[in-house]
């Protein structure tokens, strides 16, 4: 349905030709200072005609918070907010052939058959329209990440058609295993990535060429797809509810939910398919002594975790859970599905065959505009699932201490120095 | 949480050392036929043991209805099913260094980062034990979805390490381009999948391969990924939940809970970013006269879908939501993390170092046995959407009947021989 | 929080000084005619200033449909609505010494207790403001309910302070065993009860006895409380979701969640407590024949039940299930805590006491208001029980039908005329 | 459905002629000791066969723990329990002539209705055997509750037939105004109310007359209701969710969720309706210095209120929030529907009459036993709404302190010793 997280609760509506898109976000904690001014940045990221890239109109969906702050902080109750349509008039039917014949690889038909009801937009809330409220409810998850935790999210497109940042090579059949690929996500931000207009990919030399590949698709009233990577740094460990609600799982589901998205992964991902275990597998090492700056973590006295992991193959998640180094996943978008040439196509009752062809101009690829959206769907899971986990450490903090969770060092045959042979997974009848 | 599903709700629970392992379905229509023989084939294709391929120790997994059925037919109330466990004793702390040092890419650490709290197996629920209760729940939905709708879903391996059924060529960096592909998704069973042991690879040259590569990464004690594909087959149009629960967020979800997986892709997928929006636009056609087997629908008089593409590329859903094509989708799956090899680890204190070395027989790769834990997650996300859409059906039914929801056919300007030239995507000021 | 339902979803917002109160209404069936109009009438019964019995503020209350229709015509996707609140600005901490003291009774302390932070309000969403919303969404599912099944909801003042329009007597210690209150269900209407303002009491006598008594304490600055009744008549049979979701529990759910409910009773109630099961029990009778008006369900072909009973103590709920008798029930609302008398507090750090008055004229007692709101939620809780049951039903309407799910009628020993001495409960080990 | 909790979530199943009935606890805190010691006293308490006034037959119910804990420590993972069925299998359909006849007020027909299919049990899960999943679950809350918070749950019987410990007089039309009743409240404890045995009212004149009252009606073959009445010490402030999960909703919802029930009231409850306001409206005052036991949360250095009311006809909510104060509730049971009077019932198909007998002893009144049923749903609704706000805070502490939350004590006039007189509730336009 319309309703995105357990805790953090995100609830959108609108369609293109109604008064107004928006949100309702219901469990932001209480206490925190918020107004438009938190929001609108990454709204304008992501509303179109940003470039001659993306398409030429002018929008100036300005968001409006309706309830659930006085003078500037959140009360703890529901969060309303809106962006006014600027044309609120649906289409009558019928003044177009455009009603009579659904568009290839658009969602016209699909919502006709599931709701019997024919939006004037064709696909109702399939529009990239509705992705306003995400971004607004976002943008507020977003800050509470960054105030609590230094929770760092940065998005940037990875790919434009053939044209990849890090393309698979024997060697590295996923970038999760090249130490530039790495580098790169300890130290990306937005700031970086907007400074790579139009594609936001930040490598001058391929964001180059994934401009030239757009403009030529453009050119040719065609379009094409590419992929957007993700980097989170500085989740806490413990995130993520086994088992169907995995982080990997909750991230999939908020990233495959994004208008013309076809695949998600994790780490090493598809490319991982590839690598021998033996290379796969993260060691552990201790973790460095922190750096960061203050967090409410750090005033709450609350540690970072003591391990982390030599390589990242896992992408920061280990059975479903966090273990604290870098969230990172990348994800495919599809070609745009409106393109200039001509398409054939059949009436919906299928008795006749006609030809579509979009006039205007569109947005031959959609990754650039992807890019906060990405962001703010991973914001929406992470909060999430912080907060279901720190409702179980509040919980857990007030039952008496147990004698032993873990054995004592003492057992540790051979002392200090020792290099230990260790019989793992010594697997009992039930074991898998 | 350990609940999927809204309609039909699996809540599992169960570790690797408790006296069972099991679940509860909440939501099963009343009124169909059901025992534990309509359950156990699927979980006897998912238990280790089945050839020198997986691990060689044998276990039961008799599967056990509790609740929910009276002369084998389902009353509509909770189904409680359960498989004991054949060893029930947990193994106490510190009897073996294991307990001292977290394995590699296992769950260890983060499950203890989570709980506070070590299970004598170590990662807690990450274990495919868990999956049992998922298989056992998936058996079920999947005779609903037969018997209703004559729905087909079919997993197979579709590559091991770097050894493809269809690898990415230029001409098909996506097989959803490649009529091959396309002809195997359409008839692929699972008594034909089974008749490929041990790797359920449906291409005996690709699987004899895909043997040889298991064995050598077995032999030196090393471990392999791969993918797992499926195929659903007669779904009816207009399964999904826009915006947040559009179908193909659901099945990433699902998929990426399936412990050891990386990554989902729908239809085209990462390889579809590279094809031209012009090839990858499925083309409406009509669809072709029923064929099938009768089923609850078609006695119903709920016809099949009157249009379908003429390609695939969408994977069956547009819009998030689906449009009667065959589903299909792709799993990634890491290799093994347990390994015989030496692994450098530390205490989880992060003070000393250690090595680990996996003693006994292990899987070098789940792929063969995925197959059934994909398909029993793709049955609960289909049976889902599913009755989702029957209730918003059944409600809508009861409504009076609106003058108009299509354009009259009349209103088509040039006739029936005539073939339109439409401009579609005639943007609004909010059309994005 | 501050979402209800599960299958028609309502997620509220807004505090008395924000830009706008409203709602967003998920799973709204589509094909439905809906406007404005159809909204407005309950918001109007529902604002404050109908009567010098209540406060005589005038406020608009117009609301706004700002998603999911298009041409007067629902689309399935989420309606969001609101009513803009007219006066917007917050009010300065510190301004008034209310700031300072919290009022008895109501949710000031409270709400800072939970929150950690002061609302100008006060109480934050504890307000009646905030049942704007629902009585939007109530409309809604009112009207559907109408269409579908020509159910009819209505609810009406039974008694202020200790003045009843059916007060216990010995032999009828509850009303539900009097005929005279039975058939005032069987055809009380809104228009009926509108008529009998401004008490909204439809017994001449009783309701000028009760407004007596509301003017008496009004004078005094006192306030006194009340009850609403609430029947809802045409509810199909097999609505209730066993076993926590009882309709009688979601319909107490519903009822305690208005504000300053302190009681809910169905059918006998706390009375029937007091009557021997003898009489308590409702014998089944075959129903009359049908005779009403036509409705989507009598369109389909849908039966009303075949049995009813011939009392009525159950309320129409038997085992958490509609049996299609009318479900009636009664709420008890408090005296309003705000009162122009002197009353003793204290400061929010309890340091200082204090004496609180209120200025202006406030509602002496709430009930007369509470009817529409009483009536919004009810129509919530059965639309969503409704949608549940036609769910499960069409999901089972395509499974093959059963050989047998009934004893063969020539079992019966004894033939039509007989009189069968049944032994009933003829209880196994476990039946309790 | 059958799951109740959203952070403490309870899923059960199981009819009386099934293998086993149980429920999974999923979300119980980590580390905590638990073993079936802790919850089978409970269960004794609620099962049949405790003295004569009760059914004579005699279970075991010996609870299971099948997952979920380890040498008796919570993991954090689900907890599966369960309870063997003595008798296992279904009865045949047609083997007596109860087949044909739906008994009286039992839920034979609702569920038939419902379903479409008919469980052997006739009512399916409407049995009072469906409650030990719930008393399971209860016990575990329960532990948690007390040992975080020391919360004390205790339930008693108030009322049998027209028998009251606290009947309605005109100076106190609810007993909430009554010092003798507030004063039981603060001390009464399971053991106490157990050592009423067999009635559980702790006033050994009223338990007398309500055992006599049982006697009586047990003896004609007939039933009767009343009341339970159940204390909630210790809660901390701040719990319920508002606006649709206020706690006293929450009660609302659990309590009507048992089987048998009519009625809930919250602290003054439907007397209250009768109460002046001023009278009703309670003031606030320091709350004494804390003298409990130590707990968690005295650990932890969480306080109690700083301030609590003098009076308490809140029952401890005030706007949906508790405040600290006891928290008091009273739930009506209808008569036993069993009797083994003649009554008169149609066959289900409504075509014949019929007379049905019930043969064996039945519970002439249920109250005695449901008691612990109904500690068990409060506490699994106290742990609910503690886990949400603990939930809550422990987000809001992490982010950075507000300047300013609560006005400054020196803006009031007067100086400390000044009783200050306040407008409170000098409205706003949108002031309800």
């Amino acid at each position: 349905m319309s309703t995105f997280g357990e805790y953090f609760k995100v609830t959108t509506y609108g369609e293109s030709h109604c008064r107004s898109v928006g949100c309702i976000v219901d469990g932001c904690p209480p206490g925190m200072e918020l107004t438009e001014a938190d929001i609108q940045p990454q709204m304008t990221r992501r509303r179109p005609g940003q470039s001659a890239l993306t398409t030429p109109r002018d929008e100036k969906d300005q968001v409006e918070i309706h309830s659930g702050t006085e003078f500037g902080v959140t009360l703890g109750t529901p969060i309303g907010m809106l962006v006014r349509n600027q044309d609120q008039r649906p289409k009558d039917y019928g003044n177009s052939t455009m009603d009579l014949f659904p568009r290839p690889s658009h969602a016209d038909w699909t919502y006709l058959e599931k709701y019997g009801v024919k939006a004037s937009s064709g696909g109702g809330r399939s529009s990239a329209r509705e992705t306003i409220g995400r971004v607004a409810a976002g943008a507020i998850a977003d800050k509470y990440l960054r105030l609590a935790h230094g929770i760092e999210i940065t998005a940037f497109v990875s790919s434009v058609g053939s044209v990849h940042m890090f393309p698979p090579t024997p060697e590295h059949p996923s970038p999760s295993t090249n130490p530039a690929f790495l580098k790169l996500l300890d130290t990306i931000d937005r700031e970086t990535v907007d400074s790579f207009v139009p594609v936001r990919c930040p490598d001058a030399a391929a964001g180059e060429k994934m401009k030239k590949c757009i403009e030529e698709f453009r050119d040719r009233q065609d379009s094409i797809g590419g992929t957007v990577t993700c980097v989170i740094r500085n989740v806490p460990s413990g995130l993520g509810e086994p088992c169907f609600d995995k982080m990997e799982a909750m991230l999939a589901h908020a990233m495959l939910s994004i208008p013309a998205t076809k695949g998600f992964e994790i780490g090493s991902g598809f490319g991982g398919c590839e690598v021998p275990g033996s290379i796969h597998n993260d060691p552990f090492v201790r973790a460095p002594a922190e750096t960061g700056a203050e967090t409410g973590a750090s005033r709450a006295g609350i540690p970072r975790p003591r391990l982390t992991t030599k390589t990242n193959n896992s992408g920061g998640i280990q059975g479903g859970i966090t273990n604290g180094a870098p969230i990172y996943f990348r994800v495919a978008f599809k070609p745009a599905a409106t393109i200039g040439q001509a398409q054939n196509t059949v009436t919906y009752d299928g008795d006749e065959a006609g030809v579509l062809e979009a006039k205007g101009r569109h947005d031959p690829c959609v990754v650039p505009r992807a890019v906060p959206i990405v962001e703010a769907m991973a914001s929406l899971v992470v909060i999430d699932a912080l907060m279901a986990q720190q409702a179980r450490q509040a919980s857990r903090s007030l039952l008496p201490p147990l004698k032993q969770t873990l054995p004592a060092k003492s057992t540790v045959v051979g002392g200090q120095a020792a290099v230990e042979k260790v019989e793992a997974n010594n697997a009992g009848v039930n074991k898998e």
